[in-house]
């Protein structure tokens, strides 16, 4: 599948319904249970989310599409959430991200991007030269992740429940890398 | 996080919703890819949690509590889905599961289930005795198990369009299991 932005958008705009109908009104223990040491909790998730919201994708597609001389991205912090989410409910967290990432969606359709655009170049901290179709790939790759991620972390809250049935239920296995 | 039906409830109740909120209205592209051979699309997945809810959870759960002789599980069918979804619209197995799994958690909430009820036995057919907290705490896990592979599945649609961004997407490189 090649990306494109009339498939892209419809993933990227639902994220936040997602998180809400996955996450609104359950008990703490759901909210705020990790998997374990350095770990996160579907609490910590949605404010990683809004973090990238202010400081990452279309922060990034920002300075692609002005053509300045140096497009280089200032690099992401992932661990922001944790001083940032202090004292917050998730459905305050909930609310940002529904309107941060609005208004980016309106900002992203408003610079109506044409093929050519997608190769536009920027310059990733690690990676180097990425183009502009890459990086709002990766984020579409990024929200289905982090709802992989909350899944997997509630999941795992009823472990010990669940008596012999890991051999089928796999996500009990799996580690926490994403 | 101990079973108790009051907090496996908010998740079952929620997964038509999520699954609703996730998939309605994409391209066959979304809906239809899978993870490689013998792998499942969106549309596979919704096609098998149909099939857990007419034949597994609450049949089960009903054999359990019938105290009978002899409350031996009938194996559960992981194909039974590409023969029964044939020809349907994602749509029509959204809805179909929204019914089947209001009208199963009507019925289980009607068996007013105390905490006793909770380790009264059935007998699994691999696994043997398995109490029936373990069977409703496997449904639940068994839900946010699928909602993780559907998210999963997706974002590899994108696998070849993100550059070198799988090192922080890990989601791209995890094997299909659950």
């Amino acid at each position: 599948m090649k990306f494109e932005l009339n498939t892209a958008i419809p993933i990227l705009e639902r994220t936040p319904t997602v998180l809400r109908v996955l996450l609104q009104g359950l008990s703490e223990e759901w909210i705020q249970g990790n998997e374990g040491k350095d770990t996160w909790s579907p609490f910590d998730v949605v404010g990683h989310l809004i973090h990238g919201e202010k400081t990452d994708w279309m922060v990034r597609t920002a300075l692609i599409l002005e053509n300045g001389p140096n497009p280089a991205f200032e690099p992401f912090d992932r661990f922001a959430q944790f001083e940032n989410s202090k004292g917050k409910t998730l459905e305050s967290l909930l609310e940002e991200f529904e309107g941060l990432r609005k208004d980016n969606l309106t900002d992203l359709r408003s610079k109506k991007l044409s093929s050519d655009d997608y190769e536009r170049i920027g310059i990733h901290p690690e990676f180097g030269e990425v183009t502009l179709a890459q990086l709002l790939s990766a984020w579409v790759v990024h929200d289905l992740g982090h709802i992989a991620q909350i899944s997997r972390a509630m999941a795992k809250q009823y472990k010990n429940e669940v008596g012999p049935w890991p051999k089928y239920l796999t996500i009990l296995n799996s580690t926490p890398k994403e």
